[in-house]
């Protein structure tokens, strides 16, 4: 079942773009000469400019040396992150900070259909007994994925273990008391920066934030959304759950940190103390922004495009340019925003635009 | 000349501490295994956790992992930053944007006697016609120890081209005329970002910034910082010049940007507009912030602390998780404040505090 759900759209990918096979194997060849080859080094010391590289068109965006010297020289200028990611071989960081391990999150992140060896997973696991519990499954499904067939394997997993101590889990109801998101969204913050910081690598093109509790996306996730070509993108969640009164299956919104900034927010935010934050999708504070969860038309076109002011974590993608700039996620109030919200805001002091895609569907988990 | 340079502080330090030894051995070894013994894997996959790691007292703090399967499993509760950093094995990152390349710059960071297989550096080279030139030269000096002996290279060395224009080079007075801080000082600040995001490891306990004009710092600098176990700490950066008065050698306080916040800083700042910033060191804006240039006491205890507000970024130690937590440089105004003082600003959001050590000197280039 699982081997199926993979082959197929890998399959697919290559029918619509046959290059793709080139990415696969030539991480593999590289991958052999790193590892498989050192025994008899030709030349120790090898410091020039590679003329062609190994990737096609961005041949500077990679290392001119290989390890053995310990010295890897970037040229961040031809690191591009275009709407032709597979084809310029952009190499993607997933990053996910783990509460808890749902079966469903997994399984739908392997049946994406971007290419693995240009794939990079960072997860974060807090030091709670939920945290230990979710460490050991994730474990245990990576391992069975990167010691299976080569071709399925991602090209890199870092997984951290936080290190301060996380609030300890809640209940779905008391998670989303407007009292504790402060809290909460702030040790999220610290989570979400450390995995940054420490999983970014000089040659990563795009980051995709992809929460844990995400369990259902279109396959084709992150070609769609680089598709767009933004400095960052967010996808609109919703959940499926059992409609009691029409007796039958349906979906509702369920993020609401995708919004517009409203002059009822700005007005809010002047009022308040600088320490103060706004957190969306509370009837407490009423800012009438409008919220990109309100503007799904399920017969509206899937690629149009809103501009948004604040972002939630669930499926966001990103230009790892608007990280590299500085844009992180704060922990404390900035512009009485924090964690995704107030990274949105960062992203645009930094004088980047920030979308949401309000047709385009991603699921959580319905608990 | 130079292997004098080299050695002598080298044998000093292990002659102090003989267990500092260890640390290359490990390394090299560690390497060997790396690159060396892959042609004959013993097991493929080995994803258990290691009981004795090889660095002693932070086993988990290092991959649980070697590569082979590509999955590393970092404990950043056991990554410690402390005053026992040579002993712990603590990896350092040292950080440089690299405007041009001075030969004392380079012979100074060799000089530095912690030990090598510890120490990470990474440099950022802007796309001007100096920044190529010095490129060259900073490819030629890294070559010469990258090649030389395997104890004297340095563990890891990443060079970065700066993806944007910069600011083409300025003379010295028209570099510091306030007009052009702002531009000069964002420009400055994403340099940092991308250097920071790009090359700070999971594995790395403390950031060293050290900038490129820097060409004099006592040989134990990285020891002397991380001694005083702050999260971020900055040396007093002065400058050697020849006194035409009294005809001779002398020193003069060079950066200003290390200073303590004032009543009328505070009062400056509420009345300035969101988008306008204070650049500290010039009589334009009189904020009467004492900075610590003005502390140097030369009969002091070099050792002496004084609690800072802002930090230049001549040579500041920061302690990894300060970073991990969202501490960048502020390309836009952060409280009226950009770059190294807009870092300092959000360390103290994150919760951290600044120190400076008045009567601890490194000097500046003396144009």
């Amino acid at each position: 079942m699982k081997a199926a759900l993979n082959k197929s759209p890998f399959i697919r990918q290559i029918r619509r773009r046959p290059l793709a096979l080139l990415g696969p194997l030539a991480v593999i060849v590289l991958m052999y000469y790193l590892f498989f080859t050192g025994s008899k080094p030709q030349s120790k010391y090898s410091y020039k400019v590679k003329k062609n590289g190994l990737f096609g068109r961005t041949p500077d965006a990679v290392p001119r040396n290989l390890p053995g010297d310990h010295i890897s020289h970037y040229n961040l200028n031809k690191l591009a992150s275009t709407p032709m990611a597979v084809y310029n071989k952009e190499k993607v960081l997933v990053l996910t900070p783990v509460s808890r391990f749902y079966e469903e999150y997994w399984k739908n992140l392997l049946r994406l259909t971007y290419p693995r060896d240009l794939l990079e997973l960072g997860f974060i696991v807090p030091r709670t007994r939920d945290g230990e519990v979710a460490l050991k499954k994730l474990e245990k499904a990576i391992k069975q994925v990167q010691t299976g067939k080569k071709e399925n394997r991602f090209s890199k997993i870092t997984i951290l273990r936080q290190d301060t101590e996380s609030l300890s889990s809640q209940t779905e109801k008391h998670r989303h008391a407007l009292s504790v998101q402060k809290e909460r969204r702030s040790s999220m913050a610290l989570a979400r920066n450390s995995l940054l910081f420490s999983a970014l690598g000089p040659y990563t093109s795009w980051v995709l934030w992809l929460d844990s509790d995400i369990v259902e996306t279109p396959p084709t996730l992150i070609q769609d959304l680089v598709s767009h070509d933004k400095p960052v993108i967010s996808a609109n969640c919703y959940q499926r759950y059992f409609d009691e009164d029409k007796k039958e299956n349906s979906i509702r919104p369920y993020d609401y940190n995708n919004w517009v900034e409203s002059e009822e927010g700005l007005k809010i935010a002047e009022r308040m103390s600088d320490d103060e934050i706004i957190v969306e999708g509370y009837p407490d504070i009423a800012t009438y922004r409008p919220l990109m969860a309100h503007f799904y038309d399920p017969n509206g076109d899937t690629n149009a495009e809103m501009e948004l002011d604040g972002v939630g974590g669930a499926a966001v993608l990103v230009k790892a340019d608007v990280h590299r700039d500085g844009a992180m996620f704060p922990s404390f109030p900035f512009y009485h925003l924090i964690e995704t919200e107030g990274f949105a805001k960062m992203a645009k002091r930094l004088g980047y635009q920030v979308f949401g895609l309000p047709n385009y569907l991603v699921y959580h988990y319905n608990e």
